[in-house]
């Protein structure tokens, strides 16, 4: 895989860094869009916004451009070709052999996909991890699960156990891919800074009562702090990984609410029953996550999506996240969505953003080679192996 | 001009960089200092505090170390001269002088000029533009409005209207300077964390019962924030730009209630609007103002203030600015205040720095030459000549 | 020092960094274990956390591979010595040994000691000091004294003046160490976005009648935001500098809520008082914590804990503390506890930082080497000789 991405111009040429021969596993990603795309589609995916502003690019960030420099050479392109000539070939090629390339490129292992979100419109897990030559596992969204619960018809005297049922089935060893994690978008829904005690039973069907009205009049999303807090719990419950989301997003979250240090009542909650807590992209308060990763043993923590969208700071960011955060529970995620590229992008920015850096502290001295390969292998593969016990082969 | 910035050695020689060649827009600042200084109103103005502490000297910080540096040679001094000696220099130059030499080595093409703050001291904008050989558009402080309403005497009834029909007047077109936007010190007065909305006339009658009382007593400025937020509203609904006050400032704001992404539920509210939210300064919380802009189409930020008061870490942080904020939502500012020479190193540092992370970006491949030309003059003067429909010429 | 420094290996030869010939004062830091360790133990003061994750080994982060790299040459081993026998070669030599070459290597020449957490395990400070061939002050905790007082019996009504002699007692000049400051652990018993105002006599008579039933029934802690404020108070009445805990520590703090941002309120208060109020550690708010320095004259900061901890990132992290803070606000420390190591490291990464720092923007003419060498000092060691007027010699 990395002499390819070598001698196709996607790495730079040089010495082998310690992770060229690492396959990742992307422990939290989403599918891509089966179809195609023009470029008002493409650009929004280019963004957490919906569509970037009026008189402006989408293309004209760091993302866009990294885009034109190491997406444009796979699609047989020179680098840095200009937007429209990028997405005429992407046409050309057409869906299937752009998500092959890209996901080929990727050089992951395994794929963990959140398919929760726009489900309809993406290729299916499966497709995506042959697209890659990666294995699959699932991550169940919780708050899906519930809306689910919801629009089979419950009583508001059943939505607590039906919840908690429907996680249980959703998470059953025997599914295909493999459940390998719980998800919680609770910061897009109420904010991380919700009291994160297990609610009563009582609580729990007042709260469904109410929402369970308004989604039936409505279609109200599931945005009930007290059912939020039931479905996480419904999810630790299970003894599989919680991944959730933290940092940056898109506009319905309140970034300085998504901020991971408000999980450390969480945190607290849950170190005793050492069911892992994964924080996923943190950024920009990946340092502050970072943190609890060092005092807490349950947490680890990623900074996905930072790692394709910043572009070339991907080191920057990285090691500030290696300031406090022990290596043993750093993970790799792209938390690609839509675009193949991000997938492309994420593994590639991660591998030359972290072996970048073991390669300077080996430079300096600071670490053995030896030791920079174990870190490379601990924070690409096996940390993630570790804490995913059922880690599809 | 950047010619002549070489050649009088404020810039290093070497290799043309891509801002060199561009006239900034300098979308916010403030005026200068018209009379002379001594070395505690010197010093007084190195800082953000009302004085260095006792026992220390302003001039030992990074803004202290950058005025011997690169402003000592703008009065034919060597750089890093002794601060007695840059003192009687500037002292022998004559106030005039020395601003013209700062303000014309700066090469911004215009200046928008916030004069609400403490303006019987400072030179009136336009000698401020003549000096710089710029343009000049003037920002309408609301909460100055606001007080001057207050103190040409009027009833808590009609307050409401006055303020808004004072703002009209005010930001009428046919002003000279031409008033480009409005502006909000809200940070300041009560905090970012407020209610966003719009309040109702009686809300504002009773807040302003209350105040005028106050402020006939006891001369209280505009800290009511059902008015603060009146006020706010009264500069949205003239469509023009409103810029806002957000991170670092002086000791009467709480920074961390400055923080920037407190102002995302104001965004949601203006997003339909399309009346472009100008987010000032933002450091230290710039990731999170980035990620704001790239979230929302109205929303840009810059980083002025912080680009001449970090020194050469300027590029440190325009480069943590860029990570998530979309190239054409990011704009120069140098918020310089009573100094001639903030003008300068904020044009200075801004270039620097921005040139220097471009030219990187091109050294190491991850940009085209054409498009860091054109990111250049985009983020310098493109971008400001795109939002500010009003820019002066 | 510096010279053996070199000739040992702990340095990196080369030109003389501006702090080789400095003799540090570490404002802060504790005492070191006084017995042997094994490796579970010495892993558990390698974190923050109570002990690493299970399959995860605490050498394996930015602080474990320092060890490797730094430590082991002060032990004759070769850099990057594996943990076992890096741990057999300092059961080897003892601890006394091991204390005495880490803390000479250090080249301190004073340490104020906060030794009110766990003394019972500790060298007292004075063997310290011998160790370090550096002079010694106390740093007096003021929980540790109020809950001394609780523990020696009194009653609500006499708390409140009992504790005020308590810590007058505690911080009079003629005690062995020299009392220079109190210390306040605020951050971990309450929060720091609690109330600065000083409580009133009968708040603290009805908060303590509280506290002292709990006190006797279940031994809990001082944690009570009307004593612990009281406690401040008592120790800024003393007028000697107030010490306190901010940004990351262990798992007992919920770390937003240790942001010296929100120590704002209390800054305003004691600004007029002119004592000083020393802001510890701060990261990952140091940008935060710069720029209270910089607005209030009473404000002083530093990175200690973070300098040894982060590995070779502590000259990006004192970059970003200098952007804003003024050069006469920063000091060193080390907040080394329990490990001989990280006094060791502390001086040693603070050293190689700040000198990189300084040599670094000589090299790029942004400092006369003049002033780096003023500046060395004046961080290293002057900073701490001006505020701390008991400074032990």
């Amino acid at each position: 895989m990395s002499g390819s991405l070598v001698s196709a111009g996607l790495v730079p040429a040089g010495p082998v860094s310690f992770l060229d021969g690492v396959r990742l596993v992307d422990h939290h990603c989403h599918s891509v869009v089966a179809g195609p795309l023009d470029r008002p589609g493409f650009e929004a995916l280019l963004t957490e916004g919906t569509a970037p502003a009026p008189g402006t690019s989408g293309f004209d960030s760091a993302l866009g451009f990294s885009v034109r420099r190491w997406c444009a050479p796979a699609l047989d392109l020179p680098a840095h070709t200009a937007p429209d000539d990028y997405l005429a070939r992407r046409a050309e090629l057409g869906p299937d052999e752009v998500t092959r390339r890209f996901l080929g490129g990727a050089g992951v292992g395994a794929v963990l996909v959140d398919h929760g979100l726009a489900p309809g419109t993406l290729l299916p897990p499966a497709a995506l991890g042959a697209a890659a030559g990666a294995s699959v596992g699932e991550v169940v969204r919780l708050e899906a699960v519930a809306e689910a619960v919801a629009d089979a018809g419950v009583s508001a005297a059943e939505y607590g156990d039906a919840l908690v049922e429907a996680v249980a089935v959703r998470t059953a060893d025997g599914r295909h891919p493999v459940p390998v994690a719980t998800k919680s978008v609770l910061a897009y829904r109420a904010g991380l800074d919700v009291d994160p005690t297990r609610p009563e039973a009582d609580e729990v069907q007042k709260a469904a009562d109410g929402w369970l009205r308004r989604r039936a009049a409505t279609g109200e999303p599931l945005r009930d702090p007290v059912l939020l807090r039931h479905g996480l719990w419904a999810g630790i419950d299970t003894g599989l990984p919680l991944q959730l989301h933290t940092g940056f997003g898109d506009a319905d979250e309140d970034l300085h609410r998504s901020n991971p240090a408000l999980l450390v009542g969480l945190a607290r909650l849950v170190e005793p029953l050492g069911v892992p807590l994964m924080l996923l992209h943190c950024y920009p308060y990946h340092r502050e996550a970072a943190w609890l990763a060092q005092v807490f043993a349950v947490v680890h923590v990623d900074v996905g999506l930072a790692v394709p969208y910043v572009g070339p700071r991907a080191a920057t960011v990285i090691g500030e996240l290696l300031e406090l955060a022990p290596y043993g529970k750093v993970l790799y995620s792209s938390d690609a969505f839509g675009l193949p590229e991000l997938h492309l992008l994420g593994a590639l920015r991660f591998r030359s953003a972290l072996g970048g850096l073991l390669e300077h502290l080996c430079a300096t001295d600071e670490l053995a080679p030896a030791d920079a390969e174990r870190v490379a292998t601990m924070i690409g593969t096996e940390n993630a192996h570790r804490v995913y016990t059922r880690m599809p082969v």
